[in-house]
Protein backbone atom coordinates (compact mmCIF):
# COMPACT_ATOMS: atom_id res chain seq x y z
CA UNK A 1 0.00 0.00 0.00
CA UNK A 2 1.37 3.51 -1.08
CA UNK A 3 1.15 6.38 1.72
CA UNK A 4 -1.76 7.94 -1.04
CA UNK A 5 -3.70 4.86 -0.85
CA UNK A 6 -3.58 4.42 2.77
CA UNK A 7 -4.72 8.44 3.17
CA UNK A 8 -7.34 8.06 0.16
CA UNK A 9 -9.09 4.51 1.67
CA UNK A 10 -8.66 6.65 6.05
CA UNK A 11 -10.79 8.92 4.44
CA UNK A 12 -12.90 7.03 3.28
CA UNK A 13 -13.26 4.92 6.50
CA UNK A 14 -13.99 8.32 7.85
CA UNK A 15 -16.97 9.28 6.19
CA UNK A 16 -18.24 6.13 7.55
CA UNK A 17 -17.61 6.82 10.92
CA UNK A 18 -19.10 10.34 10.46
CA UNK A 19 -21.95 8.79 8.82
CA UNK A 20 -22.17 5.91 11.96
CA UNK A 21 -21.82 8.93 14.72
CA UNK A 22 -24.76 10.78 13.30
CA UNK A 23 -26.97 7.69 12.80
CA UNK A 24 -26.11 6.94 16.58
CA UNK A 25 -27.02 10.87 17.91
CA UNK A 26 -30.21 10.14 15.82
CA UNK A 27 -31.42 7.28 18.33
CA UNK A 28 -29.66 8.63 20.92
CA UNK A 29 -31.80 11.95 20.73
CA UNK A 30 -34.66 9.21 19.68
CA UNK A 31 -34.49 7.53 22.64
CA UNK A 32 -34.23 10.79 24.98
CA UNK A 33 -37.82 11.28 23.82
CA UNK A 34 -38.53 7.92 24.59
CA UNK A 35 -37.47 8.56 27.73
CA UNK A 36 -39.10 12.36 28.10
CA UNK A 37 -42.47 10.09 27.00
CA UNK A 38 -42.14 8.08 29.99
CA UNK A 39 -41.06 11.04 32.29
CA UNK A 40 -44.62 12.92 31.64
CA UNK A 41 -46.22 9.08 31.79
CA UNK A 42 -45.08 8.98 35.59
CA UNK A 43 -45.35 12.13 36.73
CA UNK A 44 -48.78 11.95 35.85
CA UNK A 45 -49.27 8.44 37.20
CA UNK A 46 -47.38 9.64 40.53
CA UNK A 47 -45.55 7.07 40.18
CA UNK A 48 -41.59 6.73 41.45
CA UNK A 49 -39.15 8.41 38.57
CA UNK A 50 -36.15 6.19 39.81
CA UNK A 51 -36.35 2.38 38.92
CA UNK A 52 -33.20 0.80 39.88
CA UNK A 53 -34.67 -2.75 38.31
CA UNK A 54 -35.33 -1.30 34.81
CA UNK A 55 -31.63 0.10 34.75
CA UNK A 56 -30.94 -3.93 35.12
CA UNK A 57 -33.44 -4.49 32.40
CA UNK A 58 -31.61 -2.26 29.87
CA UNK A 59 -27.60 -3.87 30.63
CA UNK A 60 -29.49 -7.12 30.22
CA UNK A 61 -30.58 -6.28 26.92
CA UNK A 62 -27.98 -4.40 25.76
CA UNK A 63 -24.91 -7.70 27.17
CA UNK A 64 -27.25 -9.80 25.46
CA UNK A 65 -27.65 -8.28 22.70
CA UNK A 66 -23.85 -7.55 22.37
CA UNK A 67 -22.05 -9.16 19.17
CA UNK A 68 -18.85 -7.52 19.43
CA UNK A 69 -16.23 -6.47 18.93
CA UNK A 70 -17.04 -4.66 21.60
CA UNK A 71 -16.66 -5.92 25.15
CA UNK A 72 -19.23 -6.68 27.57
CA UNK A 73 -17.56 -4.41 29.84
CA UNK A 74 -17.36 -1.54 27.49
CA UNK A 75 -21.17 -2.24 26.31
CA UNK A 76 -22.23 -1.64 29.98
CA UNK A 77 -19.78 1.41 30.36
CA UNK A 78 -21.72 3.18 27.44
CA UNK A 79 -24.93 2.01 28.47
CA UNK A 80 -24.19 3.74 31.78
CA UNK A 81 -22.93 7.16 30.24
CA UNK A 82 -26.09 6.58 28.24
CA UNK A 83 -28.56 6.33 31.19
CA UNK A 84 -26.76 9.05 33.14
CA UNK A 85 -27.33 11.42 30.22
CA UNK A 86 -30.90 10.57 30.12
CA UNK A 87 -31.03 11.34 33.58
CA UNK A 88 -29.09 14.68 33.57
CA UNK A 89 -31.93 15.49 30.65
CA UNK A 90 -34.66 14.88 32.75
CA UNK A 91 -33.59 16.84 35.44
CA UNK A 92 -32.76 19.86 34.02
CA UNK A 93 -36.34 19.84 32.44
CA UNK A 94 -37.82 19.52 35.71
CA UNK A 95 -35.68 22.12 36.95
CA UNK A 96 -36.86 24.39 33.96
CA UNK A 97 -40.80 23.79 35.32
CA UNK A 98 -39.83 24.03 38.14
CA UNK A 99 -38.44 27.28 37.69
CA UNK A 100 -41.39 28.35 35.42
CA UNK B 1 -55.32 8.15 33.08
CA UNK B 2 -55.47 5.19 35.26
CA UNK B 3 -52.49 3.34 36.90
CA UNK B 4 -53.15 0.30 34.49
CA UNK B 5 -53.03 2.29 31.76
CA UNK B 6 -50.07 4.04 33.07
CA UNK B 7 -48.03 0.60 33.20
CA UNK B 8 -49.24 -0.62 29.96
CA UNK B 9 -47.87 3.15 28.62
CA UNK B 10 -44.61 2.34 29.60
CA UNK B 11 -44.00 -0.72 29.12
CA UNK B 12 -44.76 -0.21 25.23
CA UNK B 13 -42.36 2.81 25.81
CA UNK B 14 -39.45 0.61 27.60
CA UNK B 15 -40.01 -1.86 24.58
CA UNK B 16 -39.41 1.12 21.97
CA UNK B 17 -36.33 1.80 24.34
CA UNK B 18 -34.94 -1.61 24.16
CA UNK B 19 -35.42 -1.81 20.41
CA UNK B 20 -33.60 1.56 20.24
CA UNK B 21 -30.70 0.37 22.27
CA UNK B 22 -30.37 -2.44 20.06
CA UNK B 23 -30.20 -0.53 17.52
CA UNK B 24 -27.25 1.76 18.84
CA UNK B 25 -25.48 -1.03 19.91
CA UNK B 26 -25.19 -2.32 16.20
CA UNK B 27 -24.15 1.03 15.14
CA UNK B 28 -21.44 1.10 18.05
CA UNK B 29 -19.99 -2.23 17.00
CA UNK B 30 -19.96 -1.34 13.25
CA UNK B 31 -18.32 1.37 14.53
CA UNK B 32 -15.68 -0.35 16.25
CA UNK B 33 -14.77 -2.51 12.97
CA UNK B 34 -14.53 0.25 11.43
CA UNK B 35 -11.93 1.57 13.64
CA UNK B 36 -10.27 -1.86 13.53
CA UNK B 37 -9.87 -1.18 9.88
CA UNK B 38 -8.37 1.89 10.16
CA UNK B 39 -5.49 0.72 13.14
CA UNK B 40 -4.96 -2.17 10.23
CA UNK B 41 -4.14 0.10 7.63
CA UNK B 42 -2.32 2.85 9.56
CA UNK B 43 -0.39 -0.32 11.03
CA UNK B 44 0.69 -0.86 7.62
CA UNK B 45 1.32 2.55 6.47
CA UNK B 46 3.52 3.13 9.41
CA UNK B 47 1.24 6.29 10.33
CA UNK B 48 0.88 7.47 13.80
CA UNK B 49 -2.47 5.84 15.35
CA UNK B 50 -3.30 8.91 17.76
CA UNK B 51 -4.57 12.16 15.83
CA UNK B 52 -6.11 14.63 18.10
CA UNK B 53 -7.33 16.96 14.76
CA UNK B 54 -9.42 14.19 14.03
CA UNK B 55 -11.42 13.77 16.96
CA UNK B 56 -12.14 17.72 17.16
CA UNK B 57 -13.54 16.97 13.62
CA UNK B 58 -15.42 13.71 15.12
CA UNK B 59 -17.15 16.68 17.82
CA UNK B 60 -17.59 18.76 15.41
CA UNK B 61 -19.65 16.09 12.84
CA UNK B 62 -22.01 14.84 16.14
CA UNK B 63 -22.40 18.68 17.39
CA UNK B 64 -23.57 20.52 14.08
CA UNK B 65 -25.22 17.43 13.37
CA UNK B 66 -27.36 17.48 16.77
CA UNK B 67 -31.21 18.43 16.53
CA UNK B 68 -31.90 17.52 20.44
CA UNK B 69 -33.41 17.01 22.95
CA UNK B 70 -29.83 16.23 24.14
CA UNK B 71 -27.76 19.15 24.52
CA UNK B 72 -24.10 19.54 22.69
CA UNK B 73 -22.39 19.06 26.41
CA UNK B 74 -24.45 15.82 26.70
CA UNK B 75 -23.35 14.98 23.27
CA UNK B 76 -19.72 15.42 23.60
CA UNK B 77 -19.77 13.73 26.68
CA UNK B 78 -21.28 10.75 24.96
CA UNK B 79 -19.09 11.15 21.98
CA UNK B 80 -16.14 11.52 24.32
CA UNK B 81 -16.71 7.89 26.04
CA UNK B 82 -17.56 5.90 22.56
CA UNK B 83 -14.09 7.46 21.23
CA UNK B 84 -12.56 6.37 24.66
CA UNK B 85 -14.10 2.72 24.32
CA UNK B 86 -12.91 2.40 20.69
CA UNK B 87 -9.50 3.27 22.10
CA UNK B 88 -9.49 0.53 24.85
CA UNK B 89 -10.97 -1.84 22.22
CA UNK B 90 -7.81 -1.09 19.86
CA UNK B 91 -4.94 -1.29 22.75
CA UNK B 92 -6.22 -4.70 23.77
CA UNK B 93 -6.48 -6.00 20.74
CA UNK B 94 -2.74 -4.71 20.19
CA UNK B 95 -1.98 -6.24 23.91
CA UNK B 96 -2.86 -9.36 22.33
CA UNK B 97 -0.92 -9.20 19.26
CA UNK B 98 2.21 -8.77 20.95
CA UNK B 99 1.79 -11.60 22.96
CA UNK B 100 1.23 -13.60 20.43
Amino acid sequence: MTPEQAIRLLEEHRDEIDQIDLAILERLNERARVVERIGAIKKEARLPIYEPKREDAVFRNVTRGNQGPLSEAAVRRLFERIIDEMRTLQRERMEKENEA
